[in-house]
């Protein structure tokens, strides 16, 4: 692990060192973990009071810090910046030996690309493809006929069922399984029977699928995960789901069977979506919502069912000073009955 | 894959041609995503913009479909007949040789039935027993004195823990884990001691559990899925829960100890059900919706605490007119007011 | 299995046998389960009607059950004593000889403590540490250089990636995955860009996790979970969370980044909590429930956004009333109106 000058620093995130240059930086930390030799970064002005009391040797912030002495380098996007940072700090991830190992069972009519490594107690079942460079990793599972793109990295444990499709530099986490049945039955006298489900799913470039998802294969036709959408862990995806380019899924998510993600759009954690729905363009749901219709691109809901989100505060603000409205209603009806009273020996007198 | 006429194809599903009965279907697809020579099927009325833009050369409905001229094979039961076309027409599922891969690790004490297969980097310890034709998918783990029965696929990376008891005819999906210890502790001054959760569990017949799932090992005696229940992904079973007979359970429930389910329950999505609690035969719980307390068979409840489905619809019309009612309840005080104030003016004139 | 005399129990949990402390006792059960021979337990008086119906010869209980005639062990605390008995009539816990399954992947230079078993299939990467006496069951991987206690219990299919800690006496239930990637990105231009994760996991003594848990490393520094805590299955927990010690976290909770629980925080099942929050030591959060701000200690919550637990209580009965509160406000209005239509005849008459 080198060391390197916030000048150095600077030029490699596009940054400018506020304070001394030649200061050396010899690893990183969050706000709370850094200490002396280290960078770490502020990503909202909110934290700005952790980072008057870190220990670290610099911060990668958007401005100047008031009421601290700490060096600073200002960037447009801290994030980001510590993100380039991080790389080169980075304890080196583990390496594994291209080709494969001589405990993994690969069947003979495997396709393995230039570079692709597949490691121990792996199992690629018959006909399946993995492209150039990419590594799967110990006690995976792929079947007959799937497909593996380039520069893909397959966590252990992953499952990817006979005939799916993974793109290229795609990412899936430890016990992710990719292609498990749909959730199809038909009901005759109260018995459930099951409907094949011999469709597949299609994971297209760029994605990444978080620990312990379950994405289901279609009855018939495609599952498809679009270019660059992000999947935290334990999402479900029902099956034949279209989820769009660029979507950001948030862990614990729920999408019932055929519902279609436009692109760009964002759930947050535990949402659920109910079947053959269609989330437009853009559109956010809340954490935790339940959204059962269409919601228009660009819509903002929370709740469950989901509904606009100032509409939603407002109705929460209404439940909170519900209670009082009640003791208003009781006091107004009793001034009423005075009135209604009063009104009565008014009349007789 | 062969091609089916029309006529052939109304035959196997018991339906009638409204078209041309000569007409050859080659495959299958959704109403999307079939394509000329392609049978798809309508399974709900909703759906028939679809029909009336399809591609397909075929769809099984229950009616003729109006503003189109695809051909229609009139059945009670679309969805069920499409299954029953789409098994002709489905990809050969893999198959496995019978017998233990030479990378299985098989205790020398195990029973394996006639035609049961056990495919490579699968553990099956000591005592435990495989059904005839049987299929143990790679990677699966079977412990001590488990029993499986006949006819099951148990697909790769599934775990079932020592003295579990699967009957026949049982599907459970990647990454499931059967008999993992209950979630049970005695706090004594402030710190937790677990306790012993030393008994099983018992998946009957028919049954079906997604890719995923969790279902404890009771405290003491049993958890036990009854014949014909199916489950969704990511489904997480409590201790000593007992599941009736062809219950439904869709994605990411959480049920917790002790509770039980007559048959013929259906559980939406997401749904939580507090411990010790009974939901009595046929009810129905809406997705999300948490249950802390017994539901009478057949009722339906919705929200969180659930209630009566209707009772929550006229609460959540009434939530949203919360705002109107807060103003009407200030204009009404004013005009209260103003009379007040009259009758104040006429008793003093 | 041996039998124990009521005198032998009372002796081992520390209680008073109330009856004939000759019975002997052979097994155990709940209180429905339990038949002839069997000691069963009774851990709250709501249960009694079930005492009075158990086929149990004894029962663990705080006093004499009216209504029936089983003998009875007076303890203080009944669940705890039915642990100790529980470990005396368990069927033997499967066992596993020492050291390293010749079917196991176990690089060079790992460190394998005295008596600690890997099983067959597992895979422990360069560096890594497995304390004396733990038990690495079937199936697991452990990351490079990843560092495991003594007495630890890690079932089969664990993922335990790189640079991890566990500490001793950790109990972790199949399928878990410790130290998967964080979920964070940075959007440039609408397309999100991975920031490299490179923290670990630590998992204090005497944490147990439970099946299909997902736990990711730090994005950099590290996620906690502290002493004594434990989580029961398919639960989240997100990069850079800090669990105090002697924590409860029940299924399908999930736990935004860089959240914080102080020790003894209680959180029912599928409860959500949102990211850069700190819940005060002692906190309680009602199941289903959704936190988006800090908690103070001692605080019991409910509902989403979650409220004091009596405020909720207060705002659910009143949405209850809601409906009939409309009905009440309209026939108010009416009778102002016809004070107003009155005072207006009397004004003019």
């Amino acid at each position: 692990m080198m060391g390197m000058t916030l000048a150095q620093v600077a030029e490699r995130v596009g940054g400018r060192v506020l304070g001394d240059p030649e200061v050396v930086i010899t690893g990183i930390g969050s706000l709370e973990e850094a200490g002396p030799g280290d960078i770490t970064f502020l990503s909202h002005p909110r934290y700005a009071r952790l980072a008057r009391t870190t220990r670290a040797s610099a911060v990668l912030a958007r401005e100047r810090i008031e009421g601290t002495e700490v060096q600073v380098i200002q960037v447009s996007n801290p994030d980001w910046a510590f993100a380039l940072i991080a790389e080169v700090f980075a304890p080196a991830p583990p390496r594994f030996a291209p080709g494969i190992h001589e405990l993994a069972v690969v069947a003979e009519d495997v396709s393995v690309g230039e570079g692709a490594s597949i490691q121990a107690l792996s199992v690629v079942e018959g006909n399946a493809r993995i492209g150039d460079r990419t590594l799967v990793y110990p006690q995976v599972y792929i079947g007959h006929r799937a497909e593996i793109g380039c520069d893909c990295r397959i966590y252990p444990r992953v499952v990817i069922r006979e005939r799916c499709v993974i793109g290229n530099r795609v990412i899936i986490h430890s016990g992710a399984v990719i292609g498990s049945d749909g959730f199809g039955y038909v009901t005759l006298e109260g018995e459930h029977h099951k409907i094949p489900q011999v469709g597949r799913v299609v994971i297209e470039d760029d994605v990444e699928i978080g620990a312990n998802c379950a994405i289901d294969r279609a009855r018939s036709g495609e599952t498809r995960v679009r270019r660059g959408t992000k999947i935290d862990n334990l999402v479900q995806i029902g099956h034949n789901c279209d989820i769009g380019e660029d979507c950001i899924i948030v862990g614990q998510c729920g999408l019932s069977g055929s519902t279609t993600l436009e692109d760009h759009v964002v759930l947050g954690g535990q949402v659920g979506l109910a079947d053959h729905i269609r989330i437009g363009a853009g559109a956010q749901v809340a954490a935790k919502s339940g959204v059962a219709r269409d919601m228009p691109a660009g819509a903002v809901y929370r709740g469950n069912p989901a509904t606009d989100k100032n509409r939603f505060a407002r109705q929460q603000v209404a439940v909170r000073r519900l209670p009082r409205i009640i003791e208003q209603l009781r006091e107004l009806s009793k001034r009423v009955e005075r009135l209604e009273s009063a009104a009565h020996d008014s009349k007789r007198s």
